[in-house]
């Protein structure tokens, strides 16, 4: 007992000196300049939980930021880094250099990637990666003659980056105030949101896509960008009969179909890419996050014949230092292995049933428009205001979940127990019921 | 002998094998859709020699892409990656989160950095620090009353990355050609090199600047970004006295200074920054490469006192996933710990004049504008063509180099040896003659 308030009173005091450097050094992502919030400060993570250096233990019920399919602490990877970082830690791949784990990495994911697609490009993220794909889909079409293909159409509430393109093409209004101008020749569509299951949404939102593409002149598009479920945007899944919808009229007119997939692929929605659960065939599909479980920052453009076929013979002038880092490369491998040996594919699809069931019965509230979801990655939406109390009351109860607008976001670890599964939804519930 | 000749066999199968995997399944950075080159892969790295999977060595001339001052192979650097990531390998930085490694981190940056540097953003890379600090110079701007201020200047043969706003502030017109629209409302000043020393080059960049100023009208300009010394650009150092006097001109019009050191700092100009050597006082500073010395990606944005006072108060909504790795975080404190320990910096002093001088003899040449440097920096300019046929050149001989238009530019790793450098000389001064 003594031994045990000793060690609290310890971990308490650490905290607070961590808290204090931190706030005096660190300007953190979306925080108020000047202004920094009391830190909670993490120190070790397990499978779906993770401690904080007072040793209060949390259900991590985001992944951080979606990026930890296999979950934390996992040696397997740690060993996976050491070993190639003693061997080769990094060479650039720029030009004609390589190394063997990109080599097989680019392998793997074409194995496992939808039909037509044939080539990897490394990046370090997500961001990158969307960059990366407006890019190469603009110098195709300039390559194939047809300079005046430079829009991209996107679409609101959509979410692809923070870079001058990739935050030219999030259409969240706030998340671009103040950084103006960016990369101009993005237009946005509708929020591909069937409320209520609405089952006339796709018809209007595939003649909305037709009617832009009549007014812009399909000459001047070059893509079309889209995440196959909003991520950011609330994880809202595609209207019925909708990606392949988009897909027919975007080949009609000779447009890309980039689908960002840094969010949905890796086991997320129940398959290795969300493209196959549907339908879709893209040109390029962008990854992050799940590819290398987030140990290692890593990314891949995954790119189709289509896309080839127009840029043949043109000199693709871009790359970020660290392109087919080899230790990030090995690092995917391990964690691809991971996924496929412990059937996390599955197990998605299964516990992401069981927690949008247990979930559910919260629509009968007033103040919750929708709960929604595939695989493990769910939406609890709002009819109005902010979620970030709910947050909190999560927090304080040992449970990690994240407020994303009017929306409440899910997608724990794949190898989350049914367990945590099930505290997860009774803190979240009561939560959200004491949030009217 | 026959064993020797056996291992060679194999290597050599290897390597086949290797390249028609690479060829069939990656997208290099730089290289020509549908002409790959036939790669060189890379197997193993020690100091600053790398074999290929052949077992050649080569003498790494270049850091890969300036990333590794502490040399390959550093088996404390991969011992510092698994311990954290058998910890915790990663969470989100976004919002109240930290972790201790970026805390650390934080703090031993502002302790080594220029004079007025209080806070640190991380990021993932280069690219991605550009991207943050244009991004905060027009925020910091907008949110103190001067929503005009977007403008940004920067200069030709700049390099300062490959997405949309760092893309479109490099003054590189090759780079930028197929991939418009970019970030407008960038203004490019005139190339910051003194050609043979000529005393009034900086007279004349400065009278630019100054007329630049004037003509778009200060109060629409929200920063100035450069590097230290052209990196890409050709490993040129500044004109004596340029950088003061900038500073000077745009402090007068309150014009924030990103200085960009992607390249320069952490030792390669023998400083820590390469502003402490010439004498500027950034607004912000950018940083990678060198900071992890590229064994896991990893950057830093330092953000000085004015920018944290006109954005006081400003939400900061912008951040990459990967913000604050502690992976990468505690990779990096080994890394500054080893830089430090071993005075790599004053090596990098030492050396880089001991090279300098025994390439100096080659501005001799008919066809050699000017040999050049500061620290383990340098470049080798031609009157005019392309310098790739001294890089392939080189590389036959074991030593590599790198082309970069019309320079051969040099950074190889700080612990490089005398024996190495003088190889490396000899090496690079037989093709350099002979390439006329």
């Amino acid at each position: 007992m003594e031994q045990q308030a000793t060690r609290e009173r310890a971990g308490a005091a650490q905290a607070r000196d961590l808290a204090e450097r931190d706030v005096r050094t660190i300007v953190h992502p979306h925080s108020v300049i000047g202004e920094p919030a009391e830190p909670l400060v993490l120190d070790r993570g397990e499978g779906a939980l993770v401690w904080d250096v007072r040793g209060r233990s949390y259900i991590d019920g985001t992944c951080g930021l979606w990026q930890c399919p296999v979950g934390h602490g996992r040696r397997e990877l740690a060993d996976a880094a050491a070993e190639q970082i003693a061997k080769l830690e990094f060479y650039s791949s720029f030009g004609d250099y390589s190394n063997e784990p990109s080599i097989k990495l680019a392998e793997k994911l074409l194995e496992l990637a939808p039909a037509g697609l044939r080539r990897v490009f490394f990046t370090n993220g997500g961001s990158e990666g969307n960059e990366t794909a407006i890019k190469l889909a603009r110098l195709a079409q300039h390559h194939a003659g047809h300079p005046e293909r430079t829009i991209v159409l996107a679409r609101s509430a959509g979410y692809h980056g923070m870079g001058g393109g990739s935050l030219a093409a999030t259409g969240i209004d706030r998340l671009r105030e103040g950084y103006g101008p960016l990369v101009p020749g993005i237009e946005f569509l509708g929020k591909p949101h069937a409320v209520a299951g609405d089952p006339g949404t796709a018809d209007r939102l595939i003649a909305e896509l037709e009617e832009r593409i009549e007014s812009i002149g399909p000459e001047r598009i070059a893509a079309f960008i889209g995440e196959p479920v909003l991520g950011v945007g609330g994880m809202v899944p595609p209207p019925d009969g909708y990606w392949p919808r988009v897909q027919e009229v975007l080949r009609r007119h000779g447009i890309l179909l980039i689908v960002d997939e840094i969010v949905t692929a890796f086991g997320r929605t129940g398959h290795w890419f969300a493209s196959e659960r549907y339908g879709i065939e893209p040109d390029m599909i962008v990854t992050a996050k799940g590819l290398s479980s987030g140990y290692i920052p890593m990314g891949a453009v995954l790119i189709g014949q289509r896309v080839l076929d127009l840029a043949e013979g043109a000199a693709f002038l871009h790359g970020f230092t660290y392109n087919g880092h080899p230790v990030g490369a090995a690092v995917a491998l391990a964690n691809i292995e991971i996924l496929r040996r412990e059937n996390l594919l599955e197990r998605a699809t299964t516990l992401g049933t069981r927690l949008l069931d247990a979930l559910r019965p919260l629509e009968e509230l007033d103040h919750v428009l929708e709960v929604r979801g595939v695989g493990l990655m769910l939406g609890i939406e709002f009819t109005g205001g902010d979620t970030s109390g709910v947050q909190a009351g999560a927090r304080a109860e040992g449970v990690i979940v994240r407020a994303s607008g009017t929306s409440i976001v899910l997608s724990p670890p794949l190898v989350i127990t049914e367990e945590q599964v099930d505290t997860l939804a009774r803190v979240l519930k009561e939560q959200v019921r004491a949030a009217h």
